[in-house]
C-alpha cells in the first residue's frame, strides 16, 4: 500500500519543525513502513503499489498514551460530587472514598466486567488515533488482583487493535490490611507478586509511587533492585506532591521515565538528563487537583530531558480518556509548544516506554499512523474536545 | 413510544436531587413528552405503547449549548503556536492574528465552506447529546457577512437534527475599517444590519460585547434600544475582562442572560437577580486565557441567579467543541456541583435562551432526551474527555 497526497509530520528531529514533509508518500510493507518521503523521490520499486490518496491530509505517527491506570473497578463520581458539595478529604475517606474504594471495587469485580469497562476507555483512545497504550496495575494491592489487572491489560491487546505495554505497580499505595507496615507489604506482596507476575510474562516494566503518602525512596529502591535482578526496566511516579528525590532514584536505576514531576528540583533534572530518563507530564492530574506548582519545563528543555505527555487515565485524580485533551492541557497549562505536545505523545512517549519501533514515521518502523482532517499539526493541540481523526492505520491495516 | 427501565434525571426543581425518578418511564407522543414518572404510576392509556427498554440507563433532558460562535472561517492554530513560542499579543496582531484574522477569513469564505466547517463542530456536539445550539454572528462586522453567518446558522438546523437559536452579534468588535469610529460603526452597520437581518427572520436575540476593547455600556444601550423597538430579546458578553456595568445594563433591558462575568460585582448580581437574567458561565474561555479571577458563583447561588454553562465554541479564546468538557470545567474550575453543571446545560440553558419547551423532562415539553451509559448523573461532569452517550432522542425520534 502506498499513501500519497499527504502532509507528513514525521516527528524526525533535526529536520523541519515536526519533521514536516510536504506532498509526502508512505510505502507500507505489511506491518512496517518500507519508505517515506516526498512523492517526487519515490523509489521505482514502490511506484506500482496500490495507492491510497489522502487528499492532502495530515499524517502523524499513531499516538501513544504512555501512562494510564485504565483498568479499575467502579468510579469515583460520587466522591467528585461530595467534594464539590464541600466535603473534606477526611470526610470523603470516612465515607469510604479515595483509592481504597477503587481497590475494593477492583478486587470485587470479575475479570470480564473489568475488561468490558476498561475497553470503553481504550475505545475512546483508539478513536483519537492511539495505537499504543501503557496500562498499570496498582488497584489490587494483593498478589492475586495485581495479576488479574495485568492479565486484563494483556487481554485488551487481544480484544482491540492496539499494542499494550504493562507496568507492575503494586507499590502504588499501602493497602488497609498493611496500614503502618509498608515494609512488610513490600516483602509479602510487592516483591513476591512481581516475581509471580514476571514468571507469567505479565510485566513489561516496574513502577512505583514515591511520596510521603505512599513509599519512601529507600523502599522504592528495594523494589527497583528486584526489577533489576529480573532484568525489567523501571519508572516512577515522582515529585507529584513533594520533592522526595524520586526522579533521581529512577535515574540512578537507569529508569525509562519519571512521571508527574511538579515538585522536581534542578538536581533531579540533571540526574534525569544524565541517565536519559524521560519526563512524563500528566496535565490531567495537575488540572483535576487544581495544582499550581508547574513542573520545571524550561529546565527539561535546556538540559535536553525528553518530555512525554500522557492522560494518567485513572478514576481519582485524572478521569481523562482523551490524549488530544492531554496535549491541549500540556500546551495551555504547562506552556509546551504544539510541536512539543505532539512529540510528547509520539517520539518521546515511545522513548518513555522503551520502544524503538514507533513514535516517528521512518522506514523500518511499525506502520502505526494517524490521518487527520487538519491542515497543520498545531491544530491537534489547539482544539479542545474535538477529534479531527480521519483514519487510523494499525500495524499496516486501515 | 414508551421508554422503560430508565433512571430519569428530570431536572425538575423542588424534588429529589437532579429531579431523579428511579425505575422511570417516559411516554412520547410524536415530538412531545406525553407523560413521565415511575413506571408503577403509568396511566392506563400508555400501557400498550411500543416499549423501548433502556436497561436501567440514565436519561436526562437533551443538552443545550446556549453560547457558541461556531460559524467562522479559518482557525487560529498558528496563532496558538506563535503565542506558545513566546510571541506577545502585539506580535501576533502584527502578524495578522487575533479576531481580525477570523473576520477576514469569514468574509472571504463561501457559504458552503463555512457551513461544512461549522457542521464538524455541530456534529461533535450532537454526538454528546446536544439537541439545541445557540449560534452567534459577529465575525462578519459588515451587513452582508453578518447576514451570511446567520443564514448559515439557520441552515445548520436544516442539515442536522438540531434546533438552532440565533444571536445577532455585530456589536462584537469594531472592524478595522471603522477603527476609532465605533459610533459610526453602530450607526452604519450594526443597527441597519440588525433591521435587515430581522426583516429576513434571521435573528432570535441581540447580543453585544461590552468591554474596554469593544463597546461601552452606553453604546451597547443604543443597540439594545433598537432590539426593544423590534421586539427582540437581548443578552450580553459582560464583565469578562473588567467591570463595565454590562450585566446591570443587560438586566435593565430585561436581558435573557449576561455571559462570562468573571469581573462582576455584587451590585451586578443583585441587578441580574431582580430581572431574572441568567448567568452564562464559560469556563472554556477562562481555561484558555488562564484567567484567575473567578465569577461570583457563591453570590449567584445565594441571590438565586440561574447559572447556565456553555462551550463558547470560538476560534480564539475557546476552541472547545465539547459540552461535557464544559460541564467538567465548570465543576473543576468554578466549583459548580455536578447537579449545577447539569442544570447549566439543561434547565438553565433553556432559560438563558428564553425557551420554555425544553431543558426538563416533563409532560408537554419537547421530546429531546439523552440516554447515557452511566449509573449516576454526577458521572457526566466527573469524566474528562469521555462521551458516555448511548442514544439521543430529538423531537421524539431515536
Ligand atoms: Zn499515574
Ligand atoms: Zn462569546
Amino acid at each position: 500500500m502506498l499513501l500519497v497526497d499527504a502532509r507528513l509530520a514525521t516527528m524526525e528531529t533535526g529536520a523541519a519543525p515536526y519533521g514536516l514533509v510536504e506532498d509526502g508518500a508512505v510505502a507500507l510493507d505489511g506491518a512496517r513502513i518500507a519508505w517515506c518521503g516526498p512523492l517526487r523521490d519515490l523509489p521505482a520499486e514502490y511506484r506500482d503499489d496500490e495507492r491510497v490518496d489522502l487528499g492532502g491530509r495530515l499524517v502523524t505517527p499513531a499516538l501513544i498514551d504512555c501512562h494510564t491506570h485504565l483498568v479499575y473497578g467502579g468510579n469515583r463520581a460520587r466522591e467528585f460530587e461530595q467534594r464539590l458539595q464541600g466535603a473534606s478529604y477526611e470526610e470523603v475517606a470516612r465515607a469510604g472514598g479515595g483509592i481504597v474504594s477503587t481497590v475494593s471495587a477492583t478486587r470485587a469485580a470479575t475479570e470480564a466486567d473489568l475488561l468490558a469497562d476498561a475497553l470503553t476507555r481504550v475505545d475512546a483512545l483508539i478513536a483519537e488515533g492511539v495505537a499504543t497504550i501503557e496500562v498499570k496495575s496498582g488497584y489490587g494491592l494483593d498478589i492475586e488482583t495485581e495479576r488479574k489487572m495485568l492479565r486484563i491489560a494483556r487481554r485488551i491487546g487481544e480484544e482491540r487493535p492496539v499494542r499494550v505495554v504493562t507496568s507492575y505497580l503494586a507499590a502504588h499505595s499501602v493497602p488497609p490490611e498493611y496500614k503502618g507496615r509498608a515494609d512488610a507489604y513490600l516483602d509479602e506482596v510487592v516483591i513476591p507478586g512481581l516475581e509471580a507476575a514476571h514468571r507469567e510474562g505479565l510485566v513489561d516494566a516496574v513502577d512505583g509511587f514515591c511520596e510521603t503518602v505512599a513509599f519512601s525512596a529507600e523502599q522504592i529502591g528495594r523494589v527497583f533492585d528486584k526489577a533489576a535482578a529480573l532484568g525489567l526496566p523501571v519508572k516512577l511516579h515522582a515529585e507529584q506532591l513533594s520533592n522526595q528525590g524520586g526522579a533521581a532514584l529512577a535515574a540512578r536505576h537507569g529508569g525509562l521515565s519519571a512521571d508527574h514531576l511538579e515538585y522536581l528540583d534542578a538536581a533531579g533534572v540533571t540526574a534525569m538528563a544524565a541517565s536519559g530518563t524521560c519526563a512524563v507530564l500528566l496535565p490531567g492530574a495537575f488540572y483535576t487537583l487544581r495544582e499550581t506548582q508547574l513542573p520545571p519545563i524550561e529546565l527539561f528543555r535546556s538540559r535536553g530531558v525528553p518530555m512525554a505527555v500522557a492522560t494518567d487515565c485513572n478514576p481519582g485524580t485524572s478521569p481523562l480518556a482523551s490524549i488530544l485533551l492531554a496535549m491541549n492541557m500540556a500546551a495551555t497549562l504547562f506552556r509546551l509548544t504544539p510541536e512539543e505536545a505532539l512529540a510528547g505523545v509520539t517520539r518521546n512517549a515511545a522513548k518513555a516506554l522503551g520502544l524503538t519501533d514507533s513514535g516517528v514515521i521512518r522506514a523500518g518502523m511499525r506502520a502505526d499512523l494517524a490521518i487527520w482532517d487538519a491542515g497543520h499539526p498545531a491544530e491537534l493541540s489547539y482544539r479542545i474536545g474535538f477529534n479531527a481523526l480521519h483514519r487510523r492505520i494499525f500495524a499496516g491495516a486501515l
